[in-house]
């Protein structure tokens, strides 16, 4: 596989995300949109997570000086040009041939951070030696899928660390992973980091509980704390005791999330309680949030509340489908102006002045 | 009529109970849907019930152990396998020939509840003794419509007791009872049970209140108490102060409910008015609902706020008019499986872990 | 003018006020539909009146004794068979050619009460001189419009009390009054009471003030007080402010209006300031409430509220517009059922039982 | 370019404001409609701008005198017929050929205010020459967007003086200024006022906050305090302290605005901080608002809240792409006599009597 993208042309009058949403809608076939778009249940909480942003509302401020504004913010040590990262999301070669490469060229382009997923349709190895020298590149981390043997799990870990991640991302919202119901992918497109692995040939569960005979729980995450020898982040937190708990643990970032409302229908959107979260975490480790993020002004409003950065994911998907590499840099630099203008049309200099304040009825 | 249901093949593609729903909407005549599927009035209180369990919001906890996990609920002295009954609906050959012969025999492969109605199109006699003996089955109740005739009633309390069934249900927000509006029952569909009891003919009443002239009141539960030899049930409570005098008097369970909106439009829905009837029975008897449970995800919620069990009455007949029984028994199996998997993304290894804390803004 | 109405046949399929509603809109021509239906600006008050009862919720009380239950009420010394009255709408020979004499046939067939408009298409003598003498009629009154010369305001009192009706309603949300923007009034439809006064050409005003210059003020209610030899009625009150005057000053009773969205976009629903509303006048007089009534749970709510008695207007002109006076009476029919049938279901054996505890967070 | 508007017919069947909408919808062309009903984003501060004067609810009082009644109000030191002001909207000559002549002329013919734009497409000397003599004008405001270059900015402002403004308006919500992404100004349509003036040759910007370099700072706003030899107003104020910095450093007014959701998508509605800006000035200067004023009641809402007066600014070019000169004057006869009426209903002879109380939910 080629660690160099291709360059797309970008189709003309994508304006904004929605745009990029309906071109990829044009592009993709049915089945693959259905997977890459789809929410559980009715779709309560996957409406839920955009309701509740569009439903804050900004209170500018007017006349402060701007000229020297900037959108960076600090992260697990480094200082990123901006608080935005791609969301990791799995099999990305569903929405263009470049899948994964495409989508770290882009993110180093825009120094954007980029998460890939245990589920990736590229070798973990490959996207980071694609980009791993980009000068200005943005954070790179890894999705971990816990796996029901023990082994595997510490050999991906140690996988992690060897091709130059920075980070590990424990998803703790979706007990079970694998395919959607009734999803096939399409030939080629396999978790292709996960190869060679030989698991035991599992036996169909009797219910729920047991499926989640393999799921991890807070001992998992002591014993990878114990072994990783990065920072570890858990995505998918909701409750504030839960975000307590792993601060006393020792993780260095937690990310308020629903898992975009495609796991539990039901769940309550990741902007309404992220304000509690933060308080519960009372700024020992960063708080970042996902879920819904469309606009600059949801990222703006994110700062607001306290997250010091955002993933996106289905955005993602739609820049790879509409243009590969080219497509998913121009989502990330749409956000990235949009930001830069929020912040500047309310006042904000640096997203360390975007408090509570900012949002009507918050402060 | 035959004690052993046909086997239909099941439709394909039936993913959930919106599915069943619209697959039962197909195969039935208009006439039988819309005595099926009708509300009171403009339907606010149909509505009303559906959009309260979808407002409450789920704050999820992660990382819990769960592969003990299970859905068992104690209710009347019997441990159950999960919290789901069958709601009595009246007339259930209008759905399929094999009616409540059907739906007793998926409520016994689920191990479901089944209340059986006084308006059963089938004998009470008849679907005790199809599902009996049926070793793992769910509780089976008789639900009892006074009868202007109090001979006639304590008649139907007599035979309830003989053929085998657990426990009585009164319905007490449907003071006068059967068919709606302008809805005629089609040929050789009966009350079954209460064929061969000579009733005087009633003359036209003057109004409402003349109409109620035979129905119940505390003094005749006082009597029913008094002569059953079994718990006796309160279904169609929704007022606090109504549960607690249920309670005083020494009824067994209340099943908080508005007749699913088909009585009073306007009336408050039923997930609104829970958790104050908790409240007011203080954990004395076990406290049951219905009204728009469509989901796993919903009988969580309910559970969260202090039900013990929930009844479903739509969705059984839209299971029974896709594919008898067997169609029954998927409603059942995809409640079940929905609600162990809303039970593990909330992490909940039983149904006692679901308190009001689970739910956002009722803690 | 014959005194006595035609017997037109029913139309089928009528069950509810929105079925009148549908009929009407397909018999009238689309100016009158206009007139009658047209709600002021954008129709926000008009929708908010109905939305106001929509979204109050009862709580019902159950198993108490109904057998003799009862819609009476007292109202102005009366006892009423049920607390519905016909509003004081202008026109009536609009949706029909008998007109207001229709209508008063119809309400004292259904015992209901009739409020007369000073812009009657019949002569008010004529209305009461057609039903004065029905055995078990509701109250006939008379609506007042002051008139720019105060003589001829109290030649209408004088002949009001001539023609042996019961109370004057005095309209004071609507200071300017005659045709809506635009419609002309067929030929032979006229303001018939008015006939024979001589009015002194009206320059046309400088702007709304000007137009105002004749409208009633709190010192011609105490003038009218002065000559009225029957209670007065204000009809068109939403501040309690004002309800309180109205009492200080020895109206017999207020009816919360918003002259059903007619007059001024943007006022306050009715039912939404009922209860302040009956809290300020604190039981010294009747309440009485219109706007957006269209079942008889709006009646109950009202009652609950505290509201003795409600008035409909637009269901008077669409059972006007299906069948004459059969029309109004089947609509006043069905409100009585539903009001007795909805009584039942809420256990309230007499509308005296009603209070706020009926609604849900009222109490 | 004649100082004197023509007269076009107006349009039959304009009854409102909405109507004029409708209208001006059809007679512009698709790219011009486009950028003058044009909303930032997803248009949610737009429309949330109508909502929130929609929501508020007006409770009227009746009976008391009003024939003295009369829209008068007093701003900067003059007695205005009413509290109407055409708002600074750029290019009018879109709408028609015509443009800010027409406007000011039928400001004048009709008492309203007329606010003039930097970016006006007749020259500001043009337009006050126009109507600067005319007998019973209202006030003659000019809007100034600070220019790269502070002598030119204090050049519009000598200008200005010059010519007879009475005002500044400096707008502080839109630190950038100019087309809108992507439309392109028609052949023949410039901003006249700001020919002449040679301005170097902007290199493209970096980013949004490289943009904001030459935006007014509260430093600017202090020089023009110090120059300036008439009131200052700002214009697109939302946060209460933004505008009691405004009132200690010497402004005469604040508008309270978001310059109709056109810049920053995710304010606040003006309507909606309108309250706290005027508790937070405490009478000291005048508070004005815009955003969403479309009917009288609209008007008599802000007044009640505190706005001494408001602006328009779509309304105005339906008016004038309907009909020029004579379009605009309807416009704003139809706001004049609404607000007439409107106060009328609600019992209000000045909109000094207009006060929280006037609104539900306000006092």
């Amino acid at each position: 596989m080629s660690l160099v993208p291709r360059i797309d042309p970008l189709p003309a009058g994508l304006a904004n995300l929605r745009d990029h949403e309906a071109c990829a809608r044009e592009r993709l076939d049915p089945a693959a949109w259905a997977y890459i778009s789809g929410a559980a249940g009715e779709g309560l909480t996957c409406a839920g997570n955009r309701a509740a942003w569009d439903r804050m509302q900004l209170l500018p401020r007017v006349l402060r000086p701007l000229a020297e504004g900037h959108t960076r913010v600090e992260l697990l040590g480094r200082t990123l040009a901006h608080p935005i990262l791609l969301a990791p999301v799995a099999y990305q070669r569903l929405a263009h041939p470049d899948g994964e490469i495409a989508s770290a060229h882009a993110a180093a382009a825009q120094q954007a951070g980029m998460v890939v997923s245990t589920q990736a349709s590229v070798r973990m190895e490959d996207v980071a030696r694609a980009v791993r020298a980009e000068p200005d590149r943005g954070p790179l981390w890894f999705q971990l899928y816990f796996q029901p043997d023990r082994g595997i799990t510490e050999d991906l870990v140690v996988r992690a660390q060897a091709a130059g991640y920075e980070a590990l991302v424990v998803t703790v919202d979706a007990p079970v992973h694998g395919g959607r119901s009734g999803f096939r992918l399409p030939p080629g497109i396999t978790a292709a980091s996960l190869e060679g692995y030989s698991t035991p040939p599992q036996e169909p569960a009797q219910d729920a509980f047991a499926r989640m005979a393999h799921a991890p729980t807070w001992d998992d995450i002591e014993w990878l704390l114990g072994i990783a020898r990065m920072p570890v982040v858990l995505k998918g937190i909701l409750h504030p005791e839960d975000a307590r708990r792993a601060v006393r643990m020792g993780v260095s970032a937690v990310v308020v999330s629903n898992h975009a409302g495609r796991t539990l229908d039901g769940a309550v959107a990741s902007a309404a309680v992220l304000p509690q979260v933060v308080a519960a975490v009372g700024g020992d480790v960063a708080v970042l949030v996902d879920g819904g993020i469309r606009t600059g002004t949801d990222i703006l409003k994110a700062s607001a509340l306290g997250a010091r950065a955002v993933l996106v994911g289905q955005p993602l998907m739609w820049g790879l489908a509409c243009a590969g590499a080219v497509g998913v840099a121009h989502v990330l630099r749409l956000l990235r102006d949009e930001l830069a203008i929020a912040m500047a049309l309310c006042g904000c200099a640096s997203l360390a002045e975007a408090g509570p304040g900012l949002l009507l009825g918050q402060a």
